[in-house]
C-alpha cells in the first residue's frame, strides 16, 4: 500500500470530510496502486473513493475496458465498480479451470459486474451505498475540467463538494513505507544511469551521444526518463538544455541535470563535470552552491518552518563566492509528482515533518558562463536528514 | 506551423470568439510549436493567445525559466510574454558576440523583457494591450482545474469567458500539411519497430523480450513508446495486456498493438500473429474483423456522417463469422492525442471532412480465446480515403 493510511484519515478529520475521491493519475496510483495512466488513457474517469469511517469500504471506480489493469496491480482496495459499454466476449463452453488466475479473476468480474452506463452513474452508485449521497467529499479536481466539476456537484446536489487535490498533497508530503522504497529505487537506477554518462564523457563526445547513454542505462534498470539536461560550456546558461550536436571539449563546465521515474516515483539528480581542470569562476562558483546544499541539509529539523532552510541556504551561497546569489526555491518535495509539497521558499512556513522526502538545489545560471548546480535529496528524520543519494557531491572533474 | 490557421479563424467565427487561448500541452504545442509538455512541467502557466483578427497578434505567454523551450522550437509567433521571480543572471562584461544564435536570442529577450509577477499579470497585460478585456474568449479549459478557471473568471470580468478545448479539438480534426508529415513518420517509426518485432517472434520467447525489442527499434528511430499490447494466446483476451514473461508457444494467436509518438504525433498500429498454423476460430475471426476495417475504408466519403462509417463496419463483421461481434467505436481521430476528434460511433453524426485522419479498430475480444485484432490509419481524401501505413493487413503467419 502507497497511501499513508493514518495521515490520510487524520487530515480528513483535519479538514471534515467524509470522503477523498482521487481523480488524477498520481492520486488514483497513491490510492489504489493502480499503475500511473498512460496517454491514451488520460479522460477515463476513473476514481477512487476513500471514506474516512474505516467502517465503510474504499472502492475503485473504473471503465469496463481497463478493469484488468486494477485486478492485475495488485490493490488492496476490494471493491470495484465498472461503467461502459465495451464489450468483452465470453463463450458458454469457457474451460475457466485453463484460465490463469488474472484470467479467472477477469473472467468473475466480467460476468458478476454490470457496468453502470456512465462514471458519475458508477460514482451515485458508490456514494449511496455507502451513505455518503449528503457527505464533505473533498474531490481531486486536478483531473477534472470546469465543465466536468460543474457536472458533478449538479449531480450530487445534496453534496458538499470541496476541492480534494490539496489534500491529497498535503498527506503525500510525508512518505510511507513503500514509497521510500520506490523513491530510494528511482534515485538508485537515477545514479547508475549518471555514472554510465560520467564514464563514457570525455572531449569529442555530443551532447546528443551522452544523452543516449544515459538513456540507455537507465532503461536497462527499468528506469523512465522525463527530463535530460546535458549542456556542455556555455550552453548551461539555458534552464532547460536538451541535448545538441554541441560538442564537448577541455574546460568546458557541464550541466547534467536528470529527471526520471521508477514504478511513478521521481528522482532528481543534478551534478557538473568539468573535461579538465575547471577554470577559477567555476570552481569558486561551484563551491558556493554545493555549500549551500551541505548548509540547507545541516538546517533541516522536523518541526522548523521549511523557509529556515531556504534562508540559510542562500545566506551560505551568498557568502562563498556568488554574492549577488538568489533564487525563488531551493528545492521541493519528490514523490509521485517532480514538485510533491513542499516548496522549499522563503515564504513557505510549513513545518518540516519527519518522512518529507526533500530534493534540495542551488543551481546558478548566467548566460555567457554556465551553470553550476548540484541537487541532492535527502529525507527528513528525528534527528535531521539523511541523504537518498550516494553519488558525491563534488565537481566531477573528468 | 502546425496550426490550421485558416480553419481556427473560420471556427472562431462560428463560435463568435474574439480569441482562441490554449492552455494544455497539445494544444499549445499546436498553436506554436512549443514542444509537449513534460512530467516536470505539467503546471507551468502556459497560454498561447490567438487572436480573431489577423491584425492583432498572436502571442506565447511563457514562465520565464522556461523561455529557452519557446525560443528554441521555431514558432510562428513572434510575441512574448514572460512572468515568474527567476534567476538568470547576465554579467556587465559578457561578450555578446561570442553567444550562439541561440544563446543570443535568450540573452536579448532576458535582458529586455521585465517578467510579470504571475502568469495572470502576463495574460491581463496581453489581453489588455490588444482590446481584448471585454472579449468573447475561448478558453481551453482542459489544463485548468476548477478553482484556477474561477480564478480566471473573477480577474476578467468585462470578458465573456466560455470553455474552448472543444473549439481546439474540432479545429485540430482536420490537419494541416505539416501535422500530416508528423503524422506520417510517427506510422513509418511505428511500423519499422513493428516489423523489427515480427522478425524476433519465434517459439520460447517472452511477450517481455519482444516488448524490448519493439521499444530499441522504436527509440532508434526516434519513436516515444506509449503504451503496448503483446499478448499471447488467451492473454489477449485482457484489454491492456502489459508484456508478461509468457513464453510463446505454436499455435498460439498473438495480440500486438501499439501506440506511440513522434514529434507529439501519435501512431497507433495493431496486428494479429500467430506461431504456425492458425485454429479455424483465429482464421474465420481475423477475417471478420479485416473484412470490418475494408469496408470501413471503403464507406469514407466526405460530408457523409461518421456513424456510416460506423454502421458499415459493425455490418460486415457480423456478416463474415462473428454474428454476435458488437462495439462502442470503430475507431478515433489521431493526431496530438490518441483520440482526436471525431469518435467513430454509431451516434456520431458529425459529417466526414477531407484532411481528417482516422486510426480505424474493430478489436474482437473473448475471454479463454484471446483477440482477433487489426488496425489502420487513413486519411479521408475528396475521393474516399488513402492509407497511411504500408504493412499489410493479413494475419502474420510466423
Amino acid at each position: 500500500m502507497l497511501l499513508n493510511k493514518e495521515r490520510a484519515i487524520d487530515l480528513m478529520e483535519h479538514y471534515k470530510i467524509d470522503a477523498l475521491i482521487a481523480t488524477s493519475s498520481e492520486n488514483i496510483t497513491y490510492s489504489s496502486n493502480f499503475p500511473l495512466l498512460h496517454g491514451c488513457m488520460s479522460d477515463t474517469g476513473m476514481y477512487v473513493v476513500l471514506p474516512r469511517e474505516q467502517t465503510i469500504s474504499p472502492v475503485m471506480i473504473v471503465s469496463k475496458n481497463a478493469v484488468d489493469l486494477f485486478l492485475a496491480c495488485d490493490s488492496w482496495i476490494e471493491d470495484v465498480e465498472l461503467w461502459g459499454r465495451f464489450f468483452i466476449f465470453r463463450s458458454e463452453e469457457l474451460d475457466v479451470q485453463s484460465l490463469s488466475a488474472l484470467e479467472k479473476k477477469y473472467d468473475r468480474i466480467i460476468k458478476e459486474v454490470e457496468p453502470e452506463a456512465s462514471d458519475l452513474d458508477a460514482l451515485h452508485k458508490v456514494l449511496h451505498e455507502r451513505g455518503l449521497l449528503d457527505g464533505r467529499l473533498g474531490i481531486d479536481e486536478k483531473n477534472l475540467t470546469p465543465v466536468h466539476f460543474e457536472t458533478i456537484k449538479s449531480r450530487f446536489p445534496n453534496a458538499k463538494i470541496v476541492p480534494g487535490n490539496h489534500i491529497f498533497r498535503k498527506i503525500r508530503m510525508v512518505k510511507s513505507e513503500n514509497e521510500i522504497q520506490r523513491l530510494k529505487k528511482a534515485t538508485k537506477v537515477n545514479e547508475l544511469a549518471l555514472q554510465a554518462l560520467l564514464d563514457a564523457l570525455q572531449e569529442g563526445k555530443t551532447e546528443i551521444e551522452l544523452g543516449e547513454i544515459y538513456e540507455e542505462a537507465l532503461r536497462r534498470e527499468g528506469g523512465k526518463p522525463v527530463h535530460r539536461c546535458i549542456q556542455g560550456g556555455t550552453r548551461g546558461g539555458l534552464v532547460n538544455g536538451e541535448p545538441s550536436d554541441y560538442t564537448f571539449k577541455t574546460g568546458d563546465g557541464i550541466r547534467l541535470d536528470f529527471d526520471c521515474t521508477y514504478s511513478g516515483y521521481y528522482s532528481d539528480i543534478a551534478r557538473t563535470a568539468v573535461l579538465g581542470t575547471p577554470g577559477e569562476k567555476l570552481k569558486t562558483y561551484y563551491n558556493a552552491v554545493l555549500k549551500g546544499i551541505l548548509r540547507a541539509e545541516e538546517a533541516i529539523k522536523p518541526g522548523d518552518p521549511v523557509s529556515e532552510v531556504f534562508s540559510a541556504a542562500i545566506e551560505v551561497v551568498r557568502k562563498s563566492g556568488i554574492p549577488h546569489f538568489d533564487r525563488h526555491h531551493i528545492g521541493h518535495g519528490l514523490g509521485l509528482e517532480c514538485y510533491d509539497l513542499p516548496l522549499v521558499s522563503s515564504t513557505n512556513q510549513t513545518p518540516l515533518e519527519v518522512g518529507t522526502v526533500l530534493n534540495l538545489e542551488t543551481p546558478y545560471y548566467e548566460i555567457g558562463f554556465g551553470c553550476a548546480h548540484v541537487e541532492d535529496t535527502v529525507i527528513v528524520t528525528h534527528n535531521g536528514c539523511e541523504r537518498l543519494q550516494t553519488t558525491g557531491l563534488e565537481l566531477k572533474m573528468l
